[in-house]
């Protein structure tokens, strides 16, 4: 499971297709194409709808500001190269993420299907939002789905006084028979630096071993944060390291975009014109070519509804990955889906 | 990295090959044939030779008793079924299952010289060892090489009271040109049993949150401790507890496999003769389809470099992932491997 709302701020609640159309118009007012415009309100709209609101539509200013700096590219034409018969490279041509990489999942997908296993690598890619866009349509289609993204470094090493890998999420989606996916989704850093800020609004002080000042000493003053820590804190921080860096092997190394601790910062940068060159690893494996679709289909569902009545803990619940997000969603279709004011000012609705 | 040495008895230092002869003729005496003996002694002496103990030669009197019980096959036959172009299936016909998962990772790279992906699942294995045994032998033929394995229950869920998933470690080792590869190995406990077991014969206390009573219950006495939490603790465990499904996913759902939480003890059970049919999920991925070779390893070198001199905090040491392995396979190389004397007597080799 990854970030929920914590919303203490007023919200206004908007309707999704409401939403939709407002961040697809801002979009491309800001000069977006049609196509790269719809993508990324596509996964915008997904991830304000499950609860990542970090990863939703209040990037969209942020998104519109970079599409008229010039930073991303407005109208953006997608080359696809297939390089062997599972896999195939994708070039963004330096538009919007979120358009690339839902053709990149597409084409993994593709790949899947023909030969068992599908891999798309994007290339000369912008910030793609939410990583489970893309994974959660992947599954589906049928198929155990992985998405991963590499970005500007913000994460330190086991024991580096500096940052070198990005949050370089990590994401599966596994198909379930007439149930949502089962969706594990989370950052490589211990915390999510959006909680970071809420705490530092709040005067709030941080648990010890999740982040490190200026000068890479730990902090538990959210205020002085400048870097997290990787997943497993100052102990078993070797293990977060390890996947934030596998994160930067697939994106990056393996596809040659820019390493995280070489990258432009995404928000900040004096530089808002020359593109970043994100990667992004897509893959795809279907189920049909090893134990076959329906003994898939029972084991999963036998998995899950074991552990989903699992005892607990006293004042425990035991979710499975993906369970709050799509609690979430069922909420959020029938009440609206709730934004921020300043989001909501910029997008031009109505302060509640 | 992995769990390093943290031996406080006595230890016997045994040249490499000596170990190798004899470890060998222990297993093809209680039975093994020939292929499936030096299998399972290549993957335990390579454990012992870069420190992961607990997954090294002490294992030898524990197949020998399986193999001579009968849970553990003496002469497997390995079928199998190439089921796609990019997908395989083997099974391991319930013998040692270190024999089959190589067999299953050089059938994983086969595929991925011709399609640029390949997997291979194996199903009606036994334990396989050290993970990264098999990686490593992938990323020495040049594929990003990844390995993993389900294993009977020791771990809970976050916040269950009941241990639900295996270790269940998750392995990836990348080429380097000249250089040992990039290897990231861990289980997806917080902790590892072996440092419980250690830290009981100590008397210490165990830092909090990474263990539980039959009951469930936190807590910090290892003498109490019956299961393990996943990766994050109490706080963050729903990342290591989806890593924990994430092998499950892979090595079991997919496969048709035996669940963890299902699955016949490896060490406590009454019952020695039933076969426990554990999978394994073996998966390469070939650098020449993405960004080619020469530029991988480039992009690689690189990487690396700028990690191991990064600056650090006062007192720590950065290493990549890996590091600790090759430094201790360099050192027993020269000095023995070192092997406990309850093993060393089990081997017949002189307390020194």
């Amino acid at each position: 499971m990854a970030s929920q709302t914590e919303y203490t701020q007023k919200v206004v609640k908007i309707p999704e297709a409401d939403l939709h159309r407002r961040v697809h118009d801002m979009l491309t007012a800001a000069g977006a194409s049609e196509e790269s415009a719809e993508a990324c309100t596509r996964a915008l709209v997904y991830a304000s709808r499950v609860g990542l609101d970090s990863h939703g539509v209040r990037l969209t200013p942020h998104y519109c500001a970079m599409l008229k700096s010039g930073r991303i590219k407005k109208n953006p034409k997608l080359t696809v190269e297939t390089t062997g018969p599972a896999t195939a490279m994708l070039s963004a041509d330096d538009g919007l993420g979120h358009y690339a990489a839902y053709a990149a999942m597409d084409k993994a997908c593709e790949l899947a299907a023909a030969t068992g296993l599908g891999a798309c690598a994007v290339t000369h890619s912008t910030h793609y939002g939410a990583a489970s866009s893309y994974a959660v349509v992947g599954a589906e289609k049928g198929f155990i789905s992985f998405s991963t993204t590499n970005t500007d470094k913000l994460v330190t090493l086991h024991g580096s006084a500096r940052s070198f890998h990005g949050t370089n999420p990590l994401c599966v989606a596994a198909p379930v028979p007439g149930q949502k996916p089962w969706l594990m989704d989370f950052a490589t850093s211990a915390f999510a630096f959006n909680k970071i800020r809420l705490a530092s609004a709040l005067g709030m002080t941080l648990p010890e071993g999740i982040a490190a000042d200026e000068a890479g000493e730990l902090t538990t003053d959210p205020a002085k944060t400048r870097m997290l820590l990787p997943i497993g804190g100052p102990d078993f921080g070797y293990k977060g390291a390890a996947l934030g860096g596998l994160a930067t092997l697939l994106s990056a190394i393996l596809t040659g975009t820019t390493l995280d601790h070489l990258m432009i910062s995404m928000f900040h940068a004096d530089d808002v014109t020359t593109p970043r060159n994100l990667g992004h690893f897509l893959l795809a494996i279907d189920p049909a070519r090893f134990v076959g679709r329906a003994a898939y289909g029972e084991a999963i569902t036998r998995y899950l509804a074991d552990l989903r009545t699992v005892a607990t803990r006293p004042g425990e619940t035991v979710l499975a990955p993906g369970d709050r997000e799509w609690a979430n969603e069922k909420v959020r279709q029938q009440e609206g889906l709730p934004i921020d004011l300043e989001t909501a000012a910029f997008l031009r609705f109505a302060a509640g």
